[in-house]
């Protein structure tokens, strides 16, 4: 409990610090770095993950201009198993995020959670279109 | 060739014919289905196989309300190996993209270059805030 006080009041004071402005014209859909991570973990702490992850993949949206998604499920028969679609609008983007304090936290918080971690880089078929994608729930 | 212009005529028509006003506020995310689509194509359909699917996923956001997203990619190491996230407002939406013509047509056209397809029940960890994901594209 005491750690999800402490999270939530780091993320609120990082999101106010560091508030970025979004600006879609930045984004060059050629440079996106499109990936999915598939983890496993372990069946003990797959709650407590999920809570930590939410926390960061919102931080991470809300502060960080050049990260475009991170999209988590799970699979419906195995939660355990959890799937990220992340989208970076680019490589520098992508190491920026590494640095991040919220990366950082999560990253060590869940280190023994987790049982098995695949990152796949993908590309995406029709990058210019991804801006349609989900507009429907906009 | 001759392929291709018959499936994008027979699209045009089917957007002129079907288009339906998207109504955001019909959706609700506790009804979501999501799912990730595995699939290995034979190499030498591969990019046949990627034109086909570009059409159908476009006409099927295009045209039916109930189709929230397909967003398909390949993996970089890969290229053979499709994954596809696909998003439907409910299990009746679901029911109804797989009568479309657009979907008959891509399941029959594509059915000896795919060499392996699995289909993986999705639940996404928050879905209240899908509407956020990949805005900053928009």
């Amino acid at each position: 409990m005491k750690y999800f006080v402490s999270v939530i009041l780091f993320c609120h004071t990082l999101v106010g610090c560091q508030r970025e402005k979004n600006d879609a014209s930045s984004v060059n859909t050629d440079e996106l770095l499109v990936r999915i991570a598939e983890l496993e973990i372990y069946p003990e702490y797959i709650d407590e993950y999920i809570s930590i992850l939410q926390i960061e993949a919102a931080a991470s949206v809300e502060v960080e201009s050049g990260v475009i998604s991170i999209f988590p499920m799970t699979i419906k028969d195995d939660k355990n198993k959890v799937r990220i679609i992340e989208i970076y609008a680019d490589q520098a983007a992508y190491k920026s995020h590494l640095k991040t304090p919220h990366f950082l936290l999560y990253k060590t918080s869940t280190a023994e959670m987790v049982k098995d971690l695949k990152l796949i880089d993908m590309t995406a078929i029709d990058p210019s279109g991804m801006s349609s994608i989900f507009k429907k729930l906009n």
